[in-house]
C-alpha cells in the first residue's frame, strides 16, 4: 500500500540537500541546490527531445548512457546554460568537477542541471563559490529537502516536493521493509509534453536493477510528465532524474515481478502528483485542466486526443474566462490527428457533486448555462470524453491562459 | 505583370456582391454577404483538415469534389454552424435552396459559408429574409465587395480585401487581355495552418480548366495561408474557396504552361497578401512576426521550422513585451521534429536599415541591445534563419501574444 509522507528528496534513506544564494541571476534567495546520496546510486533519466539541448542535459545524458550510475546533483536556477556551444558544455564538467572535488566523488558521479534564460553563460566564480556552501550545508533534514525545492524554481510560485511510502520484501526475505519515494520538481513555463518538460529529480532507497529503474520510468512518463502542457513550448532543459541507493535494505529487483509492479506504481503515482503540481502552477494559471479520454480505439490516440484539448489556446482562454464555449472542446479533438466520426464522441463538464454532457450524437447540446459557469468556476476543471471507439484511455493536464501569463513571458528576462 | 487595383471580390468582371444586417448574432451591422456571377464558374476549394468539419464545409466540400462548379456564396457571421450534426446540414441545404430560388439557380450552384460560435444552429427564419435582402442588393461596385468584406468579419479588427490584374493572351490569340483576381477574407482567431485556417473567397474572370484551378489553389495555399498561425487552433469552419467565369476573354487555361504559370504566380501574390493580412490583424495582435527559414535540407522542413516558431507561445509573448529573448527562437526550432545540428544554424533579427545576427556556431551572440529593442518595436517583427543544410527555404507568418487575446478568448460567448 502506497502512503503519503511528508519531505521530498531526504525522504528516502541515505540522501542528504542543500540549498544556498549563490546570486547566479535572483537576488536575496536561494538559487543553487544539492543532492548527495551516501553510498553511490543507480540512475535513470529522461531527457527533453529538443534538437537545440541544453549543456547540463548533454552532461547527464551521457552519465545516464554510458555510466549508469551517480551519486550527487548540483543545480543552478536563473540561467539555463542552453544554446551556449562549447562553452556551456566545459561549464557543466567545471561544475561536475568541482563539486566532486569537495565530496570526494569521481567526476562524472556529479549530474548537473540548470534553468532560468536561454543564452546567457553562468558566472563560473558564483557557482563555484555556490558549490562550497553547498557541499559544507548537506543535511538529511526536511528542512534541508524544502530549501532545496525551493532554490530551483524559477517562475514557479510555490516549491514542489513530493514523497511517498510502500512495502517491499527484506533482503533476507523473512520481512517487509518500508522502501522511500521522493522527489522535487520546477517547472511552470516553457513546458509542453515530449519527453519529461521540466526539471525534476527523483530519491529513492529501493535497490533495484539500474536497467528497471531506466524502465520503469520512461514507461512511467508517458502517462505522467508526457501528458502535460502549459504552454506548448518543450524546453532545451527537460531533466528527469531518479536516484536508487538500495538504503532500504529490501531485496534487490533483479527482474519483473511483484516487487518491480510495486515500485512502479509508486513512480507513477508520485510522478502524477508531481504533473498536476506543475499543470496547477503553470505561469499566470488560475485553473488547472484535466482532459480524460476514455473508450479510444488505441492508447496513443487517447494521449494525442487528450493532449489536443490541453494545448488549445482557445481551451485555456475559455476557462480562464470561465465560459463554458464547449464547442472549442471539440474543435481541439477534431484537429488532433486522430481519425473518428463527429457522431461518436459524448463529452461531459465533469465536476465533484454534478456534470453536464454538453456534446452527443454529433452535435453541442442544449445545458443549464448556471451549472456550467459553477463547473467551470472550480479551481479544478475537468473535461471527460468517451470516444466509443474502443476501450483505451488516457488523461492530460494543462492549465488556463491568462494575462499574466503573458506579462511574464513579455518580459523575462529584466 | 502583375498589377495591384483597387477593389474585392467584384474586381473580376461578371462577378457581384451584397451585404446585408441580418441580425444573427450581432446588432447593428452586416453579417450576411453574398457573391453571385453572371454566368457559372469553375469552382476550386480547400477545406479544413479538423475531423470535426461544420456543415458549411461539408456542403462546399461535396459542390467541389462532384459537380466542379457554381455561381453564387452565401455567407453569415456570429455563428459557425458546427457541431450542429443533421440538422446543422439541413440548414446548409435551405439556405442554398433560398438562395437559388431568387437567383434562378440549381440549388448545388450555391455555396454557403459560416463562422462565429460552435454549437448553436442557425437562425432559419433571419437567414431566410437576409437572403432575400441580399439577392435584391447585388451590385458590381467596388463598394458593395467593401461591405461583403466587412459582413462577414468576427473579431477581425479591420476588413480584408485585395485584387490584383495581370495579363494572358486573348482568346484569338492576336492581342493581350487584362485578367482579375480579387478576394476577400476574414480571420483573426482559431486560426493555425492545416489546410486552409479562415474562410477566403477569390473571384477572377480568368478562363481556366476546374482542374488546374484546383491544382493551382492547393500548391499556393502550401506556402501562404496554411503558413499562417494565431493561436495554434485548427477552425472547424476554415474555407478557401475560388470562383473563375471566365469573363476575361482570355485564352482559356486548358494545360500547364506560361499562361497558367501567370496565374499562379498572380493567385500566390494575392493569397500572400490575404495571409499577412490575417496575421497582421491576429485576435489582440500588435506585431506582425514573419519568420524566414532558408538552407534547409527539404521544403518541408523549412515549413516546418518555420511554424514552429510561428506557433510558440513564448516566442508570441516575446515580440509582444518587446524583448529580445532570442533564445527563445532557438528553442522553437530544436523542438520543430526537424533533425538538424545546433552548431549549424545562423540566426537574425531583421529591420529595414539595420539586422543583427544574435546565433551562430551553437551559442547566442552578444548583441547590442538598443539596436534589438529598435528592431523588436516594429509593426512587423522579421526573424531569418540560414540552416546551412541546403537550398530550400519557406516563411510563416504570426503575430504577439496578448492581453488583448486573453481577454477576447475568455468571454467570447457574450
Amino acid at each position: 500500500m502506497i502512503r503519503k509522507t511528508e519531505g521530498g528528496v531526504t525522504a528516502a534513506k541515505g540522501f542528504l540537500a542543500a540549498s544556498c544564494a549563490a546570486a547566479i541571476k535572483y537576488q536575496g534567495r536561494d538559487d543553487m541546490a544539492m543532492i548527495c546520496s551516501e553510498v553511490p546510486c543507480a540512475v535513470a533519466g529522461v531527457f527533453t527531445s529538443n534538437r537545440v539541448k541544453a549543456a547540463p542535459v548533454q552532461w547527464d545524458m551521457q552519465i545516464v548512457r554510458d555510466r549508469k550510475s551517480a551519486q550527487a546533483v548540483v543545480v543552478n536556477s536563473g540561467i539555463a546554460n542552453a544554446a551556449t556551444g562549447e562553452k556551456g558544455l566545459a561549464q557543466c564538467e567545471e561544475t561536475a568537477a568541482r563539486a566532486a572535488e569537495l565530496l570526494q566523488l569521481p567526476r562524472d558521479a556529479v549530474l548537473v542541471g540548470s534553468t532560468g534564460v536561454i543564452g546567457p553563460l553562468l558566472p563560473m566564480d558564483r557557482i563555484c563559490s555556490g558549490i562550497g556552501m553547498l557541499a559544507g550545508a548537506l543535511s538529511s533534514t526536511a528542512e534541508a529537502a524544502t530549501a532545496a525545492s525551493r532554490a530551483i524554481m524559477t517562475t514557479d510560485t510555490v516549491n514542489k516536493e513530493f514523497a511517498l511510502a510502500f512495502d517491499l520484501p527484506s533482503a533476507d526475505g523473512k520481512s517487509m521493509v518500508p522502501v522511500h519515494l521522493g522527489g522535487m520538481c520546477k517547472g511552470s513555463g516553457m513546458i509542453h509534453p515530449n519527453m519529461c518538460t521540466m526539471l525534476a529529480y527523483l530519491t529513492t532507497d529501493c535497490a533495484i536493477d539500474q536497467a528497471l529503474l531506466q524502465r520503469a520510468l520512461s514507461e512511467v512518463v508517458q502517462d505522467t510528465f508526457n501528458m502535460l502542457s502549459v504552454d506548448g513550448d518543450t524546453s532545451t532543459n527537460d531533466t528527469l532524474l531518479v536516484l536508487a541507493n538500495g538504503c532500504a535494505g529490501n531485496r534487490s529487483i533483479a527482474q519483473e515481478g511483484a516487487d518491480y509492479d510495486a515500485f512502479k506504481e509508486a513512480l507513477y503515482a508520485l510522478c502524477r502528483e508531481m504533473t498536476r503540481a506543475m499543470a496547477a502552477d503553470g505561469e499566470g494559471a488560475t485553473h488547472l485542466i484535466e482532459m480524460r479520454v476514455r473508450g479510444a480505439d488505441t492508447k496513443q490516440h487517447a494521449r494525442e486526443l487528450a493532449k489536443s484539448v490541453v494545448c488549445s489556446s482557445l481551451v485555456k482562454a475559455m476557462v480562464f474566462g470561465g465560459d463554458a464555449n464547449c464547442g472549442r472542446i471539440l474543435c481541439a479533438l477534431g484537429y488532433a490527428g486522430v481519425d473518428f466520426d463527429p457522431a461518436l464522441p459524448e463529452v461531459w463538464l465533469v465536476g465533484e457533486k454534478e456534470s453536464i454532457c454538453f456534446y452527443s450524437g454529433g452535435a453541442v447540446l442544449d445545458f443549464d448555462e448556471e451549472t456550467a459557469a459553477r463547473l467551470m468556476a472550480a479551481k479544478e476543471v475537468r473535461f471527460d470524453c468517451d470516444m466509443h471507439m474502443g476501450a483505451e484511455e488516457a488523461t492530460a493536464w494543462g492549465c488556463d491562459l491568462t494575462h499574466e501569463y503573458v506579462t511574464i513571458n513579455g518580459d523575462y528576462r529584466s
